[in-house]
C-alpha cells in the first residue's frame, strides 16, 4: 500500500502572485518527530505545534512563508488559532491535529482576511510536488532547496523527500531553520525521536550564517510506514545505517543553506580536532565561525591566520598555543606558537579563491572533535540586511 | 615641583616614514595601574609587562604600532626581551623597570635590526607632545585620539592627558584597547587600583566594534604625584569625584573609538533597563551590540525591531516578552508583545539618519541596568577587513 505525504501548494495572499504556503497531508499511522528553536520568543505557530505534536495524531502540516507571526502578541496567537480552525473545518479534522509553521518577516500581523478566504476557496486536491513545496517556503533564499533520494538498507530500498529553507538568522543552537522530511519506512515514536536528535546534532546544529537564532526554526521528520520490513528498534545495525544516511542528507541540505546564506560567496568548514572535550571543540569552532574578522578575511581570500588564533585565545579555554597547528586548505600555516615558515603563502592564497575553504585546527590536547560550516561576510550580506524592509 | 610624563616619539622602522613608537619617561615615585586583555594568547609584551608592573618601580613605557608581536612564539618573546635590554641600556635603567606594549598585525616578527639600530641612534630628548604620541600608536585608526583636560576637585585643579587607539578587534571583556593616561595627582597603589577597575568597568568594557578581543589590549594610568594635597585614601568624597571625572573622560575616549570603528557610520547606544541582574542586562546588551542583523539594519537606518527582539529571545534569559518595551531614539516601537501601533514609523526612520542611535530596552522585571556602545556594520567594514593584508 502506498503511503506518502501529499502536498498542496497555495497562494494565501502574503506574497503577490507567488506560492506562499504548503499544506501536507500525513498518511494514517505515520510517526512524526519535531525539533524547534530554543528562542524564548518562539513564534505563535511554534508554541501551538509544540503542544499539538505531544497530544495528538497529526493529520496535516501547514506552512506559510513571507510572515513569521513572531513578536505579534496575543493578536498573532489568536490569528494562528483562527486559521487552524478554518483549516481543520475545511480538511475535516480537529485543529489539534494540525502542525503549523511560519517563516518570514518578524512582527507583522498576518493578512487574516486574505488567508481565511483563500483557505475557503482552495480545493485541496493535493497534487503538488516536493519541488513546488520547496519554492513555497522560500524567504530571502535565492534558490529553492529539495532533495529526493533513494537508498538501500539491508537490501531494502527507502524513499526520502526533503525540503528546507534558510538564508539568514542561521545559528540554530539545538534546533534548525525550516526543514521537512518524508521517509517511507515504519519507525516507532522512540526510534524517530532518537533519529532526529542524532541527525540535528550532526547537521543543522553545526552551521552558522550570522550567529542569530530565529524565532521560527523547526525541523520535522515524517515516517509514513509504507515499508515496514525492518524493525529499527531491534535491528541496531540497520538503525545505525539509517542515522548515517539521513545525517548525510541533512548535511547536504546544510551545505545548500550555507551556500545560499545571505551574501555568501564561500562555504567555510571549521574542523576542530583533538580537544579535551567536545564542548570545548564546539565553543572554539563556533567562535571562529561567528568572527566577523575571520569571515571578512575569508571573503577577501586572505590567509589572515592571526585572527583565527586571536579568536581561539579569546574563548578563555585553557589551550597551549605551542601545541596548536592550523591548516588552511591543507596548508600548515601555524605551528609551535608562530607562523610555519615552510608555508607557501602564494599557493595558499590561490587555493582560497575556491568556493570552499577548510580550516583545520588541531589542539593536540585530547581526543574530541567538532565541525562547523559557515558562510563568509560580504558586501552583499550588508546590502541584503541593510535594505531589507521591515 | 613639576612632575610630568615626558614623551619621545620615534620611528623604529616598522612603518615607513611615520612615527611608529613612543617612549614615556615616568616621574619618580609615580603610582601606576594597568589592565590588560584576558586573551589566552596575549602578546609577548603583555606577558612581560604584567610581570614587570608587579615587581618593580616603572621608569619607562615603550609602545610600538604596526606590529602586535602576538602569536610569534619564543622568537617573538626573545625579541621583546632583546629590545627591552637595548632600551634599558640606552636609558640607564633595568629592563624590568620598563613596561612595553605593541599593537598592529598579528603573527609577524618584529624587524629587529631596524628597531635595535633606531634605539641605538635616537637621542631620547623627550620633547614630544601627547598629540604626537597619539599619532604614533595608530593602526587602522582614521584619526588620532587624545584628550587633555583640567578639572577641579575640592578647589584643586587637576591636569590630565590621555591617548588611545583602537578601530578593530574591539570587545575588551575586562580589559581595553591601547590607552595611556597621565594624572598629576598623588595616588596610593590601592587607590589607583580601585580607580582603574571602576573606570574600565564603566567605559572600555562597555564598547564593541566587532565582538573580537585583541591579544594586545592594555590601559595604563600613571599618577605622577605632582599634586598631593588631597589624600584620596581617606577623602571619600574627593575619590568619588575623581572616579566620576576619569570615567567620563574614558567614556569620551570610548566614543572616539566606536566612532572610528572600522567602517563605522553610526554610534549605537544600547541601554538595557530594569533587568533582574546586571549580568542579565549585560548579556542582552552585548548580544544586541554584536548581532550582525541589528548592526546592518542600523547601517540601513531601518527600524527592524524584530531583529532586536529575536536577539533578546535567543539569549536564553527568562524574560517575559509582554513586559518588554523597546524604544528607538525615544520612539516606543514595541510593547505588550507586539508593535506599538501609535509609533510614527516615518518620523522614527528619519531620526535614524543621525549619526547616533539610541536603543532603550526596558525589561520591567527588576532594577538592574547595563549600557553598551557599538558601531554599525557597513560596506566599508567589509572592505577594511577583507583587503587588510597579513
Amino acid at each position: 500500500m502506498i503511503k506518502k505525504v501529499e502536498l498542496e501548494v497555495l497562494n494565501i495572499g502574503i506574497k503577490q502572485n507567488l506560492s506562499d504556503a504548503v499544506c501536507m497531508k500525513i498518511p494514517n499511522d505515520s510517526a512524526l518527530a519535531m525539533v524547534c528553536t530554543k528562542n524564548k520568543f518562539a513564534a505563535a505557530p511554534v508554541v501551538i505545534s509544540k503542544t499539538n505534536i505531544q497530544n495528538n495524531r497529526i493529520k496535516y502540516l501547514f506552512v506559510n512563508s513571507g510572515n513569521a507571526n513572531a513578536c505579534t502578541g496575543i493578536v498573532g496567537y489568536n490569528n494562528a488559532q483562527q486559521y487552524s480552525r478554518k483549516l481543520s473545518a475545511k480538511l475535516n479534522c480537529k485543529s489539534e491535529e494540525l502542525l503549523i509553521f511560519s517563516t518570514g518577516v518578524i512582527g507583522k500581523q498576518l493578512p487574516m482576511n486574505k488567508i481565511l478566504s483563500s483557505i475557503h476557496n482552495s480545493n485541496f486536491s493535493f497534487k503538488s510536488t516536493w519541488e513546488q513545496a520547496s519554492k513555497s517556503i522560500m524567504t530571502t533564499d535565492k534558490y529553492n532547496k529539495f532533495i529526493n533520494k533513494t537508498f538501500t538498507i539491508q537490501g531494502q530500498q527507502i524513499r526520502m523527500n526533503a525540503i528546507c529553507k534558510g538564508a539568514g538568522m542561521i545559528e540554530p543552537n539545538m534546533a534548525t531553520m525550516l526543514a521537512f522530511m518524508e521517509l517511507n519506512i515504519k519507525l516507532s515514536k522512540s526510534a524517530i525521536s532518537k533519529l532526529i536528535k542524532h541527525v540535528v546534532d550532526n547537521s543543522f546544529n553545526r552551521i552558522s550564517v550570522d550567529g542569530d537564532m530565529s524565532t521560527n526554526d523547526s525541523f520535522v521528520i515524517i515516517a509514513t510506514g509504507e515499508t515496514e520490513t525492518i524493525d529499527y528498534d531491534v535491528d541496531v545495525t540497520s538503525f545505525a545505517l539509517l542515522k548515517k544516511n539521513i545525517t548525510k542528507i541533512c548535511q547536504d541540505l546544510c551545505k545548500m543553506i550555507v551556500s545560499d546564506g545571505e551574501g555568501s560567496t564561500k562555504i567555510i568548514e571549521i574542523d576542530v580536532n583533538n580537544a579535551q572535550s567536545e564542548s570545548q571543540a564546539k565553543k572554539i569552532a563556533f567562535a571562529i565561525a561567528n568572527s566577523n574578522l575571520v569571515k571578512t578575511a575569508m571573503f577577501g581570500c586572505d590567509p589572515n591566520w592571526g585572527r583565527v588564533m586571536a579568536k581561539i585565545g579569546s574563548t578563555n579555554i585553557d589551550v597551549d598555543i605551542n601545541k596548536i597547528t592550523l591548516l588552511i586548505n591543507d596548508h600548515m600555516i601555524f605551528c609551535r606558537g608562530e607562523i610555519d615558515r615552510r608555508c607557501n603563502i602564494e599557493v595558499l592564497e590561490q587555493s582560497m579563491k575556491n568556493r570552499e575553504i577548510f580550516l583545520n585546527i588541531n589542539l593536540n590536547s585530547g581526543r574530541s572533535r567538532y565541525k562547523v560550516m559557515c558562510s563568509d561576510l560580504s558586501h552583499e550580506y550588508v546590502d541584503t540586511n541593510s535594505l531589507y524592509t521591515t
